[in-house]
């Protein structure tokens, strides 16, 4: 196999493999196990083909299914960092970082830079197509959580309060989403989706 | 959550989860386990993007994402097909249909029949992109098959004289990947990865 470029390319796409191995706190529809960061990669990205026409601006649609299709790549050495988990939160960019540098760092130079910018545009949100990869990438696991009555909400103690505040940058992708998502927050809440001890608005900054 | 059109469009996103509960008879590199249909999907228009150069025409990576992530959603309804499952091969066009119909007329109208075509030309393989997504679905489980020792060609009793007979279409997509996929195949040999059998070339067609 004596193409070094694609020999290159073969080990990065056998490495990112153990995406499918790196669990997240959401589970399936069903509820019956948690998901894993590769099939959550791609439900995002086909929910972004479905959903692209509520992007808030004139998104350009390959580069929203680039960012998301690698926006987790990361976490097969840094872990899945759950949403809620603020202590978590504080060392996360420096292991992502570390990871980023790691496992790009397996591609032929000019992808490896690709890459890194499409990650560290998705993480700094500074752009019409990062701002609609994150709306969805915080959609989704509210849908599934709604789907599955709330038990990751019960599961981790997280309050809609909660949820309202550290969702609420959808809006800033979409605030056709977001005015959907608050909906169906709303709606769980009415359903006892949230543990029990939810109803304090005790941090409830976003309404 | 009034809007008639988003409805759908979330009904759509939420069956398609069913997807990550499609199992394939590929491991995962590791070996611990087989891979389900959705990460399989991430994995493959990942690859996508990184080996795009080696399509063999011109072509437009937008389209070969939107059909890889799309292209096993009929599964949910029809299951997998092995591809060394002839009987299996023979009512899979009518049970695949049926389910595009069902799964995809989940969606708005003009949705709906995009979807559709997709599909269809990734099943028909008549257009640049088709060939080159094909390749890749072909190319992927034996990248993966290799790095798991043969797992999945010990285990059905697949000759490396099938494999190359039921991949030569990789060309199609990739001359330059199917050299690779050769030299795989014939690295595989060597290494004892088929089955103790495996030797006469029994339907080596294509070599």
């Amino acid at each position: 196999m004596g193409n070094r470029r694609l020999n290159q390319q073969i080990q990065f796409i056998v490495e990112i493999d153990k995406l499918k191995g790196i669990l997240r706190r959401s589970y399936l529809v069903g509820g019956e196990r948690r998901e894993n960061s590769a099939e959550h990669s791609w439900h995002l990205a086909t929910m972004a083909m479905v959903l692209a026409e509520y992007g808030d601006e004139d998104i350009d649609l390959l580069r929203v299914l680039n960012m998301l299709l690698i926006h987790d790549i990361v976490e097969i050495d840094a872990g899945d960092t759950f949403c809620y988990d603020d202590e978590g939160a504080l060392d996360k960019r420096d292991r992502e970082g570390q990871a980023a540098d790691r496992i790009f760092g397996l591609l032929p130079d000019d992808q490896e830079s690709e890459l890194h910018r499409l990650w560290e545009e998705y993480e700094a949100r500074n752009t019409p197509e990062s701002r609609f990869a994150n709306a969805l990438d915080r959609l989704v696991p509210l849908l599934l959580s709604y789907h599955a009555e709330g038990k990751t909400w019960q599961e981790h103690g997280v309050s809609s309060g909660r949820v309202l505040a550290r969702n609420a940058h959808i809006a800033d992708g979409s605030p056709e989403l977001w005015r959907f998502a608050r909906t169906m927050i709303e709606d769980a809440v009415a359903r006892g989706y949230f543990p029990r001890s939810d109803g304090a608005d005790d941090d409830r900054t976003v309404d």
